[in-house]
This record gives C-alpha cells, structure tokens and sequence, in this order.
C-alpha cells in the first residue's frame, strides 16, 4: 500500500509514494535468431511476470556478455533493425581486424563488437508504471547481437539479468 | 529519518543508511528549440520539486522516443554542443540516407536519428545527494534533439519520465 | 531479512523480495595512469566493502566529469583496451579539432574527449546478487580516460559517486 504526502512548503510532495519496497531479480536467456539487432520487449516480460506487482520502480536490464548489446529504439519498421545493423558496421567496420586491431584471434566480428557493445551499452533501464513498462509508443527494447552464427557467441544465447526495483503492491 | 549501522566485521556498513524508501514518478514536457544539443537540468529540476525530500537515491530520467537523446555532458561552453551536434552529424551522416538505409520515408533526419538515439541512449540515471542532483561542477543534462524543426519531431515536444527511487526525509 | 511472497493468480510473485531497503553512497577517487581504457572493478569495490551487505539491488556508479567515461567490457585480453582506445580515436578523430570544432582552447584531446564521453556514458549500473556485482564471466569495469596525461585531466584524478540501493541483510 503506498501513501502520499502533502508537504504546506514550496516544496511539493505531494507526488512521493511510500509503502513496501520490493526487489525482483532473475536471470533469463534470450537467444537471438542471427548477428543483428531483435525486438525483445516481449520475451523479457513473458519471463517476468512479477513485474505486474510493481506499481512504480525502474527495471534494470542487463546483459552479461561483451559482444552482445540492449538498445531502446524503434519498435514499428524492421527496416529500422536492419539499418542500424548497417549503421554499426559503418561506424565500426571490420576491416579494422586488419588494419591495427591487435585481439584479432577470434575473428573479424569479436573485436568490432566489443566496441559496439561499449557504444550502444550493456544495459537499459525502464521506467515502471502500475505494472508495465513505461515505454514510449514507439519504443522497443532491442538485443543487439555483434557475432555472427559461426563465432563464440555460439547459438546467441545470452544471459540476461532483470533487477527491478520499485513499490510493490500489497 | 536514517539510521546507519556499524559492523565489528572488516566489512564496514557504518555508511548504508536505512529508513523510509521513496518513489517519485513524473513525465514532464521538454521541447527543444532545435536541433541538435541543449542543457535542460533546470527544466527537469524545475518541474520535479520533490527532489529536495530526497536525502540519497538514484534519478531516472528516460525519453520516451527514438529520434531524440540524453546525454550527460559540458555545462559551460555553448561551443561544445555545437561541436558535438556536429560530431554526431559526422559519426551518423545523413548521406547515408541515400546510400544504403532502408527506412528512409520520413527523411534523412529520421533514421541517422534513430542510430543516435542509440548511441547516447534514451536515459540518463543521476545520483541525488541531500535533495539535489549530485552531478559534477561542469556536468549538465543533454537533450540532444535529431530530428528537423520540420520532421516528426514536430516542435520538438518530448516527453520525459522521470523516476526518482531513494531515502525520504521524514 | 528478506520475505517472498507467493500469489495464487497466474502473476507469480514468489520471487519478489521485501525487507530494509538501504543506501550506500560514497564518492571515490581513481585515478586512471594514462590516456585509455583501464579496469577498475577491483579499485571500486576495494573501496565499497558495505557492497557485502546487500543481498540484491543494483550498483549505479557515475563519473563526475566530462573527458572520461565508464563503460563495461572485456576484462581478460589487454590487447581489447588498447584496441577500444585506438577504436574511439578512430571513431572520433583528433583531426576535427582543426577541421571544424570550435570549443578548441583545450587541445585536440578535449572536444574529442566530450564526444567520445557521451558515447559510452557518464555511467553505468551493475545489478548486486548476494553481496557482489553479478558481472558476466568476461565483463569488468573500465574508465575511459579521454585526456592526455598533460591535459586538464591533471593526473587524470576522477571522482566517482558510487550509489548502491537494495536490500540489506540484517
């Protein structure tokens, strides 16, 4: 149950819930079909149903790889997805392998995609409103996968960790 | 109120402070005057006075949309949003638009602003000290706006989430 | 001491974990020995031993300046923070110093320095299972030093206000 409060000062609280803090925390896989970046808004919440518990929190999304990114973009055109593929493989070509990358024994895909995990993040929070994520319209979450099929990225399954914090309703 | 409390063990806990958790949720509107780079801690700060209740805790500050940014960066120099405008505009440039984008019908403002939206991120998470943001003498919040005055930005109304968690003053 | 509770409805919440919520907050100083990427998961949590206490919750750990990043990423082969270095140079050439930036009093390291700190971010925040930062196998934390040893990063002496929130064992 949370509560509000009212504070007469200039200092408006009004907004400030208070109640029972509740910490949900789980490790799920998601395997992405190919190197490339994957809509996986929907395959996070089927794993988490819990999430409908917390009226207010933050989601904290995390991938436990370095060749694998989480990305927020656009969640309507799978053109999108395929063109920010492209885009990442401009802003870090692969023909850096060869001309003055020096980690190179595991091929052409797993240096570039250490960068690309460091540009786009190993992580994403979302904001958590009675039970859903607060997402824009517009908005999915991306697994953005930087090896291809063949590399140590094996079948492309990643560990992935939710921690959501946030009111828990009683 | 907050306690803290002292281990005898070599783990110190002296500094964890407990007592009430909090949660502040509000979307505020921020419009950009254009595009590119502009400073809005004091529009987010002005329109979230709750903060002020917050002895330590954590602000979420997310952008519900994929053609829009924000970023934590210089707070003194207008020269550097400029130059990081164009930076961006150098990393992603519009030229590729024409040259191998596939999602290119709402211009060529659109997708290169998805691939930023990526790269700095839809949210920003800001430490909260004694009832203010705890960011560093020359920090400031970034909205980095990608799209045209004209484009689906439209004038650049953006709306923002912001998610405070942390310990409330009694 | 944490308690789960179970619901009976399809929304499961067996895993939900309540109890005293708790704060660490504390502003270290690392200071990174050159230009680069350099790890620093260990010189964090030498200096944060209250992490032990939190059973669950998540570590947002945030860098107060502007020429510097933190980032997660590779944490076995020196050779991948040489080549990140040398990546971002690439990514974001000293050559637009002279080309087109114009907050340039700084040297070319500097505008660069910004550029590249937006890109990988002025944070990041790494979920706590059982007292410890649940990093993947291969991940660690790196500080990216964007300033040359004689720049206005000094000796490259960087604050960094670690925020720890979650559930404390009693």
């Amino acid at each position: 149950m949370s509560t509000s409060r009212r504070s007469s000062a200039n200092t408006s609280s009004a907004d400030i819930k208070t109640g029972t803090a509740g910490w949900l925390q789980k490790t799920i896989t998601i395997t992405a079909p190919s190197r490339g970046c994957h809509i996986i808004t929907n395959d996070i919440t089927r794993q988490i149903p819990e999430l409908q518990r917390f009226s207010v929190g933050v989601a904290h999304i995390f991938i436990k790889h370095t060749s694998a990114s989480l990305t927020i973009n656009e969640n309507a055109d799978p053109d999108v997805r395929v063109d920010m593929e492209a885009a990442l493989n401009h802003i870090v070509p692969e023909k850096w392998h060869r001309e003055f990358f020096t980690h190179t024994m595991e091929g052409p895909d797993d240096m570039t995609g250490h960068v690309k995990s460091s540009l786009l993040g190993a992580s994403v929070s979302v904001p958590i409103t009675n039970g859903r994520f607060a997402l824009g319209t517009w908005q999915g979450i991306y697994l953005c996968e930087h090896r291809d099929s063949g590399g140590w990225g094996g079948g492309h399954a990643r560990s992935i960790t939710v921690t959501i914090q946030g009111l828990v309703n009683s």
